[in-house]
């Protein structure tokens, strides 16, 4: 029934490596939290785990920063190598606020966020960080594929998120960073209200949605890193989530 | 238990109208649609039937447009007397693409969006527009208080939304616009992880994340405009939704 949805945290996930199955993890922990994925269900998945079984964690001892790198983290007050690593995982710089540590970037993903997604935290070792995984989409259709395969049913929708924030509003929240098997962004262009006029709203951020979403759940500080979605109507797609990325051209905000 | 959410669309809500008492509909249909509103729910109303029910609807033949207004709407393609409307409603202006019609400003409530919050979906008439709440906050707590008193309940938050769209990301999506006994935007500055690390989160906009949340049950161009989120463990709090406000010389993005 439409109009009911249950948002559920997997528990007891492990820690993750570079060598962690996450696809079969995520299935291990659902099936001791909710007796397992079903058809039509929504996995969604945080950054971390993923860049961790992805191997994307790099220790910053071993960059070398360059003279634009240096310059920006003495304005900034960062490490210079992050910021070297910053400005390696970046197309532009979009905006450096040097008062407030804050450098935003526009990732080689096409993310626009602080430090294009670079973080320490939840990660073990004082000098890594993570990076994001270098194509997130396939990060999720991999989830994806396997979970189906596993639990053998045919609808099933991944995302990946990150949290970023976001202008005039205070505080971070999740975006989908990376997604499959669910039509990211949905059309409303021409859709009439019970009046017969032109609704506000001409497309809805799915994925986005549903990432948010999922934050309900999904502790900042503790272990529970993937959530089930499990009621929503969601229309199947093999699109990916970069169809909700605003091309510059369109962008009044860079 | 954390980690196991509902989020329930209430049904068979009327058509509202400036004589409708918001409350008092809404406890009708929370108790044919779940059996009545509990202690720690969190009740989120669509700006819409807020605005209607206190009587923000305005007929723009009614309007004078000021020769800004006319020159905008020149500009923009819009009809002068709703940019009259939006001006009177809003601080400042804040961007203006004249080749795809769009107006942004920040409203006299401090919100950045669209054609400040003006619409004329989901409303009878052909030239009535609904403005935003004049203080949805107010609006927030009043619902509040009513539901408190007929259900005989503490704690309980009430959340209004409205569907902005954002810089960089394609689509609309539901933000909080008001709020009552609910803590707006939670703190974890300091906080640290498994690790002993400090969050890159560094403050959470719980009342964004609930009023997105609702959305995936509340259907755009249908009757579903209140929905309930359950098993949501949140802070109670007297303070409003304005604190998730930005102040301008801490944006980049103006």
């Amino acid at each position: 029934m439409i109009g009911n949805i249950q948002i559920i945290a997997l528990q007891n996930m492990p820690e993750f490596t570079a060598s962690t199955d996450l696809a079969n993890e995520i299935s291990l922990s659902a099936n001791t939290t909710i007796g397992g994925i079903q058809d039509g269900d929504i996995v969604v998945v945080t950054q971390k785990i993923v860049s961790k079984s992805e191997n994307m964690i790099v220790d910053i001892r071993e960059i070398t920063p360059s003279d634009e790198a240096i310059d920006i983290a003495k304005r900034t007050r960062k490490d210079p190598r992050l910021v070297q690593l910053i400005l390696d995982q970046s197309k532009n710089i979009i905006r450096i606020d040097a008062d407030r540590s804050i450098l935003i970037t526009e990732t080689i993903h096409g993310f626009i966020c602080a430090n294009a997604g670079i973080d320490s935290s939840n990660i073990s070792g004082n000098y890594n960080v993570a990076l994001l995984p270098s194509d997130p989409n396939e990060s999720a259709k991999k989830i994806n594929l396997q979970l189906r395969s596993i639990f053998d049913i045919k609808n099933l929708g991944v995302i990946i998120t990150d949290t970023f924030g976001r202008p005039w509003r205070e505080g971070q929240l999740s975006f989908a960073i990376g997604s499959f098997g669910i039509t990211p962004l949905k059309n409303y262009s021409g859709t009439v209200d019970q009046h017969g006029k032109i609704l506000k709203v001409t497309s809805s951020p799915v994925i986005d949605v549903l990432a948010t979403s999922a934050e309900l759940v999904s502790g900042k500080a503790t272990g529970t890193p993937v959530s089930i979605i499990r009621g929503y109507d969601f229309e199947a797609s093999e699109s990916d989530a970069s169809i909700i990325l605003r091309p510059v051209e369109k962008d009044l905000f860079r």
